[in-house]
């Protein structure tokens, strides 16, 4: 089926089929990201989530998550929330289990920060903010010239929360499996991005109770357990790379989303959304 | 669970929970959506998806569509590729399927035309678009002055091509489950848009092979038939109603998308995406 392999790989959004070498990654680029970084979610359907955590920008959400995942609090929860086009969302559904020593409920608003340089920079504005581009470490991050903040992309993690001043404790967690709902960038806290396994949380069920819940609870999805990496057995601990971007390569490569080429391609646009530029990871070769 | 239900409503997109009155649709501003450009496909699974069909943009696909439907081409079928936060795709995985009589193989592109007057604008530019906004009868529209075209937002449907000059027949077509790529806006014919069932689709398992297909045929999910609105039996004819935005009440949603309001946010953005204004359908009531 060469036909359609050609119209697919031109569909497909991966640099090595969509864009020039001069946008490759060479081994240089890689770089190791620290297992207290990396939270391992097993779930009862044998899915498992690696999520990439964000202490730079969220330090106080991240350092909550950390103790909760040594406390194994999320053990035995579940997914409870899964709404099309928005957000997978799991933890405490019953909002009853106290927290472990240690762990802040309301940690303060890590929302957004006085901006920081970026390492790439996107060519044109989005309607959510005057410049967006990424951290040197891969991190998508939006600014208004003064403040920064990170984004809602496909895959990245928040914070769920009450009502403003509430800023929630990192016990209920979210993961965009939509269309970036930007709206919620500087309103809630983003403490990381799922790296691997995305789809054992964006391929579930939709609950069909308001808002996406799991109207029977039957349906919730058991959590067995939640690792930090560094908590884990030497064997099992999790070894993941980012791409960075503060290089010719990855600079080349947002060129190259932003104007697609022929055979596929006949208008190319000019430009590209932030969360239309795939942050690569890899599980550390070898 | 009442501090959960306010934290969800306010991550919840429905203008009901996120808007004031004033953006509330009143009963003038449904109208229906004509029977013969509504597509039904059922799927082995039991899943009913209803796509609304959109012949005042690419008339020549839509007019293959059609025959396809009425020729029972589809029924046997499979969705076949599902790619995370990208497509899923069906139709005819084998691509030897000799197309039904007077279906044009290569139908003229049909990706962009003279801009016509918009029913209602986004405040700000996209990174893809100078102009975006929204026909009277509630399609996705974005120009740079002088061209338009619809937009590859969630749940869109369009024709899968191969390499230029292909066009695709309107065989196999893809719907977006993940962030929009706009990327292919006005380099591939969108016909439509799914507006009931779209978990059927959005929910499936992600196919392990290379760009999402299913490696293994048989996960591949059966479809049992397509039919044109019009070629079901009276009683099984599916009704259904989209809300016009060329009234002051569409106006006032789109600013409330772009300003979220307190309790539950503290920054509006002041601009929001295009595709992160749900455009509403509804079955017709009664």
């Amino acid at each position: 089926m060469l036909t359609s392999i050609l119209a697919l790989l031109a569909l497909l959004p991966a640099p090595a089929t969509a864009a020039p070498k001069a946008d490759a990654p060479i081994a240089s680029d890689w770089h190791a990201i620290p297992e207290n970084n990396l939270l391992v979610m097993t779930l009862a359907d044998g899915g498992r989530v690696v999520i990439r955590l964000a202490p730079e920008y969220a330090p106080a959400h991240v350092t909550n998550i950390r103790k909760l995942a040594h406390a194994h609090w999320w053990d035995g929860e579940t997914v409870y929330r899964v709404q099309d086009n928005y957000v997978t969302q799991w933890g405490d559904a019953t909002e009853k289990k106290p927290l472990p020593a240690g762990v802040i409920a309301n940690p303060p608003a890590e929302y957004e920060w006085p901006a920081r340089p970026l390492a790439a920079r996107m060519s044109r504005r989005d309607p959510y903010a005057a410049i967006d581009g990424f951290s040197a470490d891969g991190w998508p991050l939006a600014s208004n010239g003064t403040e920064q903040w990170l984004t809602h992309c496909y895959g990245m993690v928040g914070v769920a929360r009450d009502l403003a001043p509430s800023t929630g404790s990192g016990g209920d967690l979210y993961t965009v499996i939509g269309h970036a709902p930007r709206h919620l960038d500087r309103n809630i806290a983003l403490v990381g991005r799922v790296i691997d396994g995305m789809d054992n949380l964006s391929a579930l069920p939709r609950g069909k109770g308001e808002m996406g819940f799991y109207a029977d609870p039957k349906r919730r999805v058991k959590i067995v357990s939640v690792r930090l990496g560094t908590d884990l057995p030497a064997a099992e601990q999790p070894h993941y790379q980012y791409r960075a971007t503060d290089n010719p390569r990855f600079a080349a490569y947002i060129r190259a989303r932003e104007n697609r080429q022929p055979p596929f391609f006949t208008v190319p646009a000019g430009g590209a959304d932030l969360c239309n530029v795939p942050l690569e990871t890899r599980r550390t070769p070898g």
